[in-house]
């Protein structure tokens, strides 16, 4: 459409925002989230163009959660916002993703090279002629920024960051004003991938550390593995399952390491959280004498409050920037191929087997004569009723607590937000988690299974209809639970400001705009009640197209152990004199 | 509760989070809008402490749109939050208030001062032990940021920020970290109140300026008064009113400055946006040798695409930072005593009178059979039913373009965000504004009328469930004309991703929980229904207690001319080529 002198010459010329979005699609990207805004309307355009799907949210906010959900099942994701009022809404969100390791590519359509130049008083600004200050903002959030004023340098710059974003599988913003979208770059690029491969280790220092490693494992009593978030987030889990399943080494999860790993696994433990551990797990964990731990991240709710209580004399530390064993540092050797040499060469190992977890109800549980959902009850029954693949969403709160408490099935993948934290993002990230299963061919025989309470639910509820009108058919389970739980056990137990509204949940489907039949609601006040809809084929099949949608009532005053755990060591914390 | 040595001899001591809460009561504030998060709930035990009310939003978005529709109609107004994700959510929200002058007190919640120094790996932080970066985020949009790290020099800082957003008109933020919450600052500083008078003038340096103003005010053949709104947001209304009535000079509107003058004086001429003025007035105002402008923002939307057309050789610009004469400058120099002095010695003027606009329903509409509601055929309409008082908020796109066409009784407060113009606004603002009715004491006596779009309804949605919860009772139009309008007007006509998920609106306040008669629900779809709806007295009446939520059925193809306008330019400037 336009030209440039030093564009004139490109035998295969393309659109910069075609460029874009095919090395999106290039990467797994099959469906952008989103909003339209004046900024960006000509470049959504090309968006089915070149194959892909339009998500259509109803706010920023909802569409990075769900780009962030999307991300964790599919890879990769993208969303599409416009200048200041589009992207600022969604900055907590790529925030939240930067915080834990999930690649989003956030591409801003911003007012055109010239505008800016000449610090037009544009809606969308701050009034004072400063175009850069939103993408300083999210400079601090994301590990890559193009800015794409110049159509010579777009498809280098654009190269760049998405590679970046899969490599340090953190957010990317790439600002793409309206001038830019239709100018020319070189289409014959495209031929060539991405190299997407993490660049090798250097070869003696990785044999190196693979030698001390090896040393310190043979020498053990007692090892145990320990796999946190970062084996997910940076792309260690086929070494991982590899080397626990040839060792037989005793393997537990952090929190954020839920889902890692395949916990049918004979040698798996359980969840290791300090005191918020699974039973028998602190003790065996903490008398180990070495622990392998990857891809670890020891924060206050991944540890129940820092109560993870293993000398770093025992551990050998692996993640994707460097390796520690001890306190003795390897910087810039990544975990993955380390952890291959290893289980290539592991030697004669001391095993001492360790606890084995099931999702046996407790026996008080069984022996109460009440019938009320309780928590202790709910959430090794859940894992009952759980199937291989499904994927598992737990909110900040009672949900990501509760689940420590489940044993899952082989190959399901568990989202949660441990720790960012930011209540709401579990129902974004429900339709980004069951669009990218769609999206994958799965959305007949994998399931998305949501938990959330429902003080989370009310922030980001709209999500609701975005399901709906992209057809998606994930379970979802609203704890009625009467207000933010994990509050009142960190400060205010009957206060007012952590009550809610009381909505009627159930309603909310139809009023989003689904037809009569489309989405199923259910209500369950009793164990007979979840034993019910658990058996109802309908409702528990991977193969129903409908959405699921039951309120879960539970009691106001009831949490799981390891939240009530954490939520103490909180609020201990938040009354420390300084 | 704790103490540290330079507190101890303080005679009258408090705590700092009362300390905070007794300054925005002094300053006019009475609710506090905002979330519960664990790093700010013991702050939030002050809040009734002090004799204040705790809003309990839905989400934190919607909570600062709200604090800004509060701030619009009360003055100022208070939102909390919690670190990281609290904050960043409400960032697009205070943005607006930044870019649109609006004073919001930002209170953070943060972790302790010794977590922070520590680096400690906390969730709702990034994981990287920086404590600073969102604070450093919020700084871009805040004219004042206290970091309460220190009691020593809590109560200093609170009282020099708060004076800070009043006097700027603009956003503050606060972080109180949660050990300061309970140190001592001394009570006694709260017997003297904060001085909140702007700086006087120079006097020689003013007068001057007078003397300029009058020379060219009283040579002038046909001088005009535009009003923009920064004579609101400034605080320079009552100086503004005093020179129109007394002068008698045909006085105009910008969009931005609707509300700003009471629109029944026989000098009132309606609205000047270029070409999406009012009929007459583009003529009017252009053709005036001498334009008054006071608290002028020469935005795109505020002129229709830059279409103004008034040369600077004929202007004369009255700024809260100063004045400017022609070309002469005179910085430093506050609108409001210049106003007053000229008011004061005007001396003889040539008044040429100006058109006198009215809510005539345009003849071709009344003619028309069509029972369809247009845009053409509401505004008008919609002015002859508005009542004195009454506080009504536009939201950006249909309606805050429509609204140019409604000439409003006397005392209307006026609420859109035409510079900001992120949609969603107008709901959670409608909260807020509400609310503030409320607080002042005029439930029952003065009306809060909503008027948004069906897709922008859909962002901020749940804040009826706010507005339920709070016992408010405005009015709510939902103008449904299926998707985003603006935007295809700009591009897209009919592209997919300016649709939106069809819901049932009036379904909504039920499934949130309003109980069976507490809000009022209708539908009209023809202009007779609108016309019955009008003379409805329940629906009507300042007096119901009740919520009232209408579905609009409008065309989807229809537009206000100015948007229409406003739009093309807005096409034809992002297609420009650089």
């Amino acid at each position: 459409m336009t030209s440039d002198i030093r564009t004139q010459g490109i035998k295969n010329p393309i659109d910069v925002a075609e460029y874009l979005f095919r090395r999106l699609h290039e990467v797994g990207v099959r469906s952008i989230h989103g909003l339209p805004g004046d900024y960006n309307l000509v470049a959504l355009d090309y968006i089915p163009k070149v194959g892909l799907h339009w998500v259509g949210n109803c706010n920023e906010l909802n569409a990075g959660y769900a780009a962030d959900g999307y991300a964790r099942v599919k890879g990769i994701s993208a969303i599409v916002t416009t200048f200041g009022v589009g992207e600022l809404s969604a900055v907590n969100a790529i925030a939240g993703a930067y915080s834990e390791y999930v690649p989003i590519v956030h591409i801003v359509g911003t007012p055109t090279t010239a505008a800016q130049k000449n610090g037009m008083l544009l809606h969308h600004t701050l009034g004072n002629g400063d175009f850069n200050v939103f993408a300083k903002m999210s400079k601090e959030i994301s590990c890559a920024v193009a800015m794409l004023d110049d159509p010579y340098e777009a498809a280098t710059l654009i190269d760049h960051t998405i590679s970046e974003c899969i490599l340090k599988s953190r957010p990317v913003y790439i600002a793409l004003p309206t001038d830019i979208v239709q100018k020319k770059v070189d289409g014959d690029r495209l031929k060539t991938p991405l190299d997407l491969s993490y660049p090798p280790n250097e070869e003696e220092r990785e044999d190196y550390v693979v030698e001390v490693v090896l040393k310190y494992l043979q020498a053990a009593r007692n090892p145990v593995i320990l796999v946190d978030a970062c084996s997910i987030r940076h792309r260690a889990l086929e070494e991982t399952h590899a080397f626990i399943e040839k060792s037989g080494i005793p393997v537990f999860v952090a929190p954020m390491g839920k889902g890692a790993v395949d916990e049918t696994l004979p040698n798996y433990g359980g969840v290791y959280a300090g005191d918020g551990s699974n039973a028998g797990v602190r003790e065996r964990v903490e008398s180990s004498d070495l622990v392998l731990s990857i891809g670890a991240i020891k924060s206050d709710f991944n540890t129940a409050g820092f109560t993870y209580r293993v000398s770093q004399l025992n551990t050998i530390d692996f993640h994707s920037y460097g390796i520690k064993v001890r306190y003795s540092e390897y910087p810039g050797v990544r975990m993955n191929t380390v952890l291959s040499k290893i289980t290539a060469r592991l030697g004669q190992l001391n095993i001492e087997s360790g606890p084995n977890p099931n999702n046996v109800i407790p026996e008080a549980e069984i022996k109460s004569p009440e019938p009320t959902i309780t928590q202790a009850w709910f959430w090794p029954r859940l894992g009952q009723w759980l199937q291989k693949d499904d994927i598992v969403i737990t909110e900040t709160g009672t949900a990501n607590f509760g689940i420590w408490e489940t044993r899952f099935p082989a190959n399901v993948t568990a989202i949660s937000q441990v720790l960012w934290g930011s209540i709401g993002y579990a129902t974004g990230a429900c339709q980004g988690a069951a669009l990218a299963a769609k999206d994958l061919g799965q959305l007949t025989s994998r399931r998305t299974i949501l938990f959330t309470g429902d003080g989370s639910f009310q922030l980001t509820a709209q999500e609701l209809s975005t399901m709906i009108r992209n057809k998606l058919n994930p379970i979802i389970f609203i704890i009625c639970n009467n207000g933010y739980t994990i509050e009142r056990f960190i400060h205010g137990w009957e206060d007012a400001y952590n009550d809610i509204q009381d909505w009627k949940y159930k309603d909310l489907p139809a009023a989003f705009g689904a037809e009569k039949g489309e989405v199923l609601t259910y209500r369950v006040s009793s164990k007979q009640e979840v034993e019910q809809l658990f058996a109802d084929k309908e409702f528990a099949s991977a193969e129903t197209t409908r959405l699921r949608f039951v309120e879960l009532v539970m009691p106001w005053d009831d949490a799981p152990k390891a939240l009530i755990e954490t939520a103490q060591s909180a609020a201990k914390r938040n009354a420390e004199v300084s």
